[in-house]
């Protein structure tokens, strides 16, 4: 496996996987990771599953668009340690017109520590959402004719 | 009104207040904030809200225990900018042996851009929640009671 | 004192002063402050000294200029830990046509905890440096002025 | 290359190197690296060396021990920007008694985008630093005798 493959984790049946390590940053006072570190975590995860699907930040931003996160939920269910591997798993629950909702779960071996429904939108460049361009509703579409096969 | 007055934020009828400016290391490539420093914005309301209810995070860590976030919902409503002076409110919704619920909104002078609920446990050294000690009860009591009259 | 003031801090004889908290997000692991949270800090006294002397990120960013840190050297002289309330000291060491050279250190009550010297550059839309725009430059003519006096 | 080897980057002649991805939350509202967030990736850089040599942040913890970073020289020299890929390249310069001093560069491709100096002193449990302990001296020694062949 290559060192670029694994940067970006892997495309999986259901959606895409992630492994990052926590390091100083992530911790904080109590020894543990500091709760908003997971949205971080799981923000990258997003990132490099919409990147295997060919959706990449910088093009979006020279068209004047943006996905940011409109909802979320998330359970913090066990806590993550220095030096811990972590992996970032994410599954396509739903896309619509104008959104996009994605299971996330963050795991050490097999101990759930977090498990999040997150809700993406695409923002316009007056911050206001707009319609998913086709490009990214057909990246998506094909992700999902595949994990439902 | 003191220095040290304003950097807590101030106690309200109904639970905290506190001013914070958006600081370039809050905003990412898009040029608005970044989704989960929204999440740090609110822990220092709600760690300013127990300095003024006279519980300390430090004193807490001496007896082994701090507060950690087990659950939350956010709904991202509208994006903060560079330079601009957010003002985030907590209120206690509820307190019951082991955790305390709160409601929280980030607001631009008269503009909601995130609401969010978020439920705090109090965490032993091992990491698993205990029930809220007697001083701590105590404190929000004291606050309810208040915000009843 | 109002509390838009104290969130910006205050032009002192020699340049200019910010008082911070430090929270949950700042501290790692060891139980300290995280040793690249101190360069935050001390880009937000930066940023409210130059909001203090006239000059604003936003209106910089539509002339598609921001300035940029291009060299900095930092003594960690002690740690700061959770709830410390930190005070940020900025003074004006230098400008010339394309650089400001600044002195700032981070206290604590009487204690230095940091001492660093930061030069910061004007960069244009490409990313390269530009020579400082006139206002720039004569809003700090006026603060060297002022502090000789 | 197993996917943990690639985590944690690899031993070289002279030190240690580590690929990182930027991310969303890397970048600020200039539309580049947020300047702090070069400290997070050299240390990154820094604790996966440490653990190729065999010395873990969590033991040292058990021992009351843990790195600081005391004093540091960086030059920032170009920009890096979301979804970039980059080299945190980690070099032995010395050790002594009490210190460690690393020299790091990031780069992207060929082009070098930061240049540091970084001296790091462990600190015992009251944050005063402390002699290196045998086994960290043993492993940075068998590393220096092994790039000197």
């Amino acid at each position: 496996m290559s060192e670029q493959h694994v940067l970006s984790g892997r495309l999986t049946a259901t959606g895409h996987e992630l492994q990052q390590r926590v390091y100083f940053e992530d911790t904080d006072f109590s020894g543990r990771v500091y709760h908003a570190r997971y949205l971080q975590f799981m923000e990258r995860g997003r990132s490099d599953y919409l990147r295997l699907l060919g959706i990449h930040h910088r093009e979006l931003a020279a068209d004047g668009l943006s996905f940011a996160v409109s909802h979320m939920e998330i359970d913090f269910l066990k806590a993550a340690g220095i030096d811990d591997i972590l992996t970032i798993r994410t599954t396509l629950n739903e896309t619509t017109a104008a959104r996009i909702v994605l299971e996330q779960v963050v795991v050490r071996d097999d101990e759930r520590l977090i498990a999040a429904r997150v809700t993406v939108a695409l923002l316009g460049a007056k911050g206001r959402a707009v319609r998913l361009s086709p490009n990214v509703r057909a990246a998506f579409a094909t992700k999902q004719a595949t994990s439902k096969r």
